[in-house]
């Protein structure tokens, strides 16, 4: 058995990073699916929350960029 | 026992990577299901609301892609 | 205790890679559960939303074969 | 100690590969679910959406499928 | 083998620290949703809430951004 232990860390912990995407995933869907559901019931409505609904999409997409910088400073830099 | 530890590592990685295939997984069911809902309970205002769903689907995606690109990356590149 | 460690880790892998088809089976229920919610509701409805359904069903699927593809490749390609 | 540990690797890795099944099976859950609520809320709808149940569930189920097949790779082919 | 195991815990734990990013996004995200759905049944309330709406983003995200925090002193102080 050879290579370098620190290294297998590493890229499990790039793997394990992804959890963070996959939260953030469920989160985006979330909040797309509540506002899609609400603009259909009062499509009237809808123009005037679009702002709402992509400050709620950045905020949860952003925990996901940053678990994939994790991921790639695990795999690149560190 | 022979083989490279870190080597073990990046497949590992590679398969935990799908954690966030499975969650964007999750979000993308959320966003279509919550339209389908609504416009099966609306239907005229379903055409209005197609372009929102495809953005929430997109950003929804995009999170799974990342984590595939980190699979692949752990494959073949690092 | 012989055999290669990078083989151990391909295996494993492989196995935690069906986390991503989990997600994605979750995904596709929640838009086959609600077009059929839907569709019971108001069923002269439903002919004019099966493209979404399909369209929705093809997205969320997607996620779950690209974790299929890194179960493959770990078992049979790296 | 004794025994490959490329071999320790396919029964974790098969034992893994039930997550996909437990994923398939809430969303296959959910569509089944969905549909009873519907079809007893509005009983003589239920027939026409017989078809869109089964087509649900197929997609749902096959995903679990998929992990089924993983891990029977593990334990008998590679 | 070579390598510092220390080392590897740090990169593991870096990994693993992404799963308080995911849990923030699922909050992030159903706190907007919850928001977008019920400004949409009464859009003329919905300015009145906007200041809760990122008191709630704010306290949800910022369990996310402690998280990435560590992960990131994991990675590159201690």
């Amino acid at each position: 058995m050879e290579g370098d232990i620190a290294e297998m860390g590493k890229f499990i912990g790039a793997g394990l990073a992804t959890i963070g995407l996959g939260g953030a995933g469920i989160g985006v869907g979330h909040v797309a699916g509540n506002f899609l559901a609400g603009a259909l019931r009062n499509p009237s409505a809808a123009p005037g929350q679009m702002a709402t609904l992509f400050v709620g999409i950045a905020f949860a997409e952003a925990l996901g960029i940053f678990s994939f910088l994790i991921a790639l400073l695990l795999m690149f830099a560190v």
